[in-house]
């Protein structure tokens, strides 16, 4: 496994952002929004973009499973004093790949999740792009042990849904299909990228205390795929509302096709 | 140099915390302090405290240099899947000692200080401590390169004045000391609480706009020491507003017999 020294200014400060990118049979799904995000985060730190063919590089030393994550974590590398930043930038690209199995059973029967007590604060600079600063995430991801809650959901300062600790959040009402803004916090997942380049999805601000009122919910990332959510528990973990199976899952169906999770769940 | 594996949590979301000690002939200056911010700092983000004698073990294997600073570093260690936490907590104390020498000229002659156009985000539940994820500071820190400016100011996003990049602040008004309230963002530095229970300051709350007004400004660390503020700059670098040095500097000197920087330096 990789290693970065103790002066490594992604260990000392987070001052660093990462991907975890679906290979499928060794070629990485959605990577032109893996690598636009990428690029984001480094105009928006000041760090220099690793030159393409260090990227490609990470995705070749794969094993023959079918699916797999890859992970690339780029720090400003070491130096500088304290905050300061080193004189010549010397970045450190780290990767690392891990078998992965999707789970079709969050696709096909849905899943239970409950909003976190954790308000996400605003810093519209480091909002949208994947850094290394998470322990808000980690924070709210310890409101629940229970296994059978997939994911939790995340509401900013002002009470209004951001995404869930680890997945952006979809919602449909009077049959559109919605996702949150993400100007002042949150991240902005690839997959969530592509559905708003299809035209299918379009962003809108979702105050919490409307969460119980939409028609459908969705969390979905560019490893998991979409998840339908079925239950609903407030911060307490009663439920506040449930939602049937659709039918027909336009979301489910568009993001799976974009991620190649084909033939569908059901 | 210690290092850490790709999969610790320190560097993959920033999960842990540090310390920055400075060591006076082989022993920690303010070690209560130091050892209180680290025990919140773990009740907070739920990581087990180390041992005290692991900690002190840290502070052996020192030079004969007469000054230098410890950095500790703790994290929550490898494992969990993605922000969960690991069943079994094993977290990663990790440290490196350096030489220091104490920058005189600053506490002498005082310092020139820059008002950062970042706003810090409001997250009351990382507020305080000493925590891994400091991409603001990194950030405000990017906002000047001019070594004659020593510290950038930073306010929060109702634009109170928090702190420093790297240090916190002191204001005298109307003959009493004052440092900001630290609820709601900025760390809680170890001198500050010193001086705090000293009872010499408290706690206010300082708008960034009567900062001009104030009678006398400082920075302040446990490591640097105190550095009286000669000229204040706005965020374009133009001189709001600048102080003579004191006759008599009470902080500092305050601060310095704190530190052991005796004898003082004017």
């Amino acid at each position: 496994m990789p290693q970065v020294p103790f002066d490594d200014r992604g260990l000392a400060y987070g001052d660093g952002i990462f991907e975890t990118v679906l290979m499928r049979a060794g070629k990485p799904v959605l990577w032109p929004y893996h690598y636009a995000r990428l690029a984001r985060g480094c105009t928006r730190l000041n760090i220099p973009l690793p030159p393409i063919e260090q990227l490609h590089a990470t995705w070749q030393e794969g094993s023959a499973a079918e699916l797999e994550v890859l992970k690339l974590i780029l720090t400003r590398g070491s130096g500088g004093r304290g905050y300061a930043l080193p004189d010549v930038a010397a970045p450190r690209l780290l990767s690392r790949r891990t078998p992965f199995v999707a789970n079709a059973e969050r696709w096909q029967k849905g899943v239970s999740v409950r909003i976190c007590q954790l308000r996400l604060g605003f810093q519209p600079l480091l909002a949208g792009i994947k850094h290394l600063n998470r322990l808000e995430n980690v924070l709210a991801r310890q409101e629940w042990r229970d296994s059978a809650i997939a994911e939790g959901l995340l509401a900013d300062a002002d009470e209004n849904v951001v995404e869930a600790t680890s997945m952006n959040v979809f919602w449909q009402q009077a049959g559109a299909l919605f996702t949150p803004s993400l100007e002042r916090c949150g991240v902005a997942g690839t997959l969530r990228a592509a559905l708003l380049d299809e035209g299918v999805v379009r962003e809108a601000i979702l105050p919490l205390n409307a969460l119980p009122t939409v028609e459908r919910l969705w969390v979905a990332n560019s490893v998991q795929g979409v998840w339908p959510v079925r239950v609903l528990l407030n911060e307490s973990g009663s439920e506040l509302r449930s939602w049937p199976l659709a039918e027909h899952d336009r979301l489910q169906a568009l993001g799976h096709r974009l991620l190649g999770y084909l033939p569908l769940s059901r």
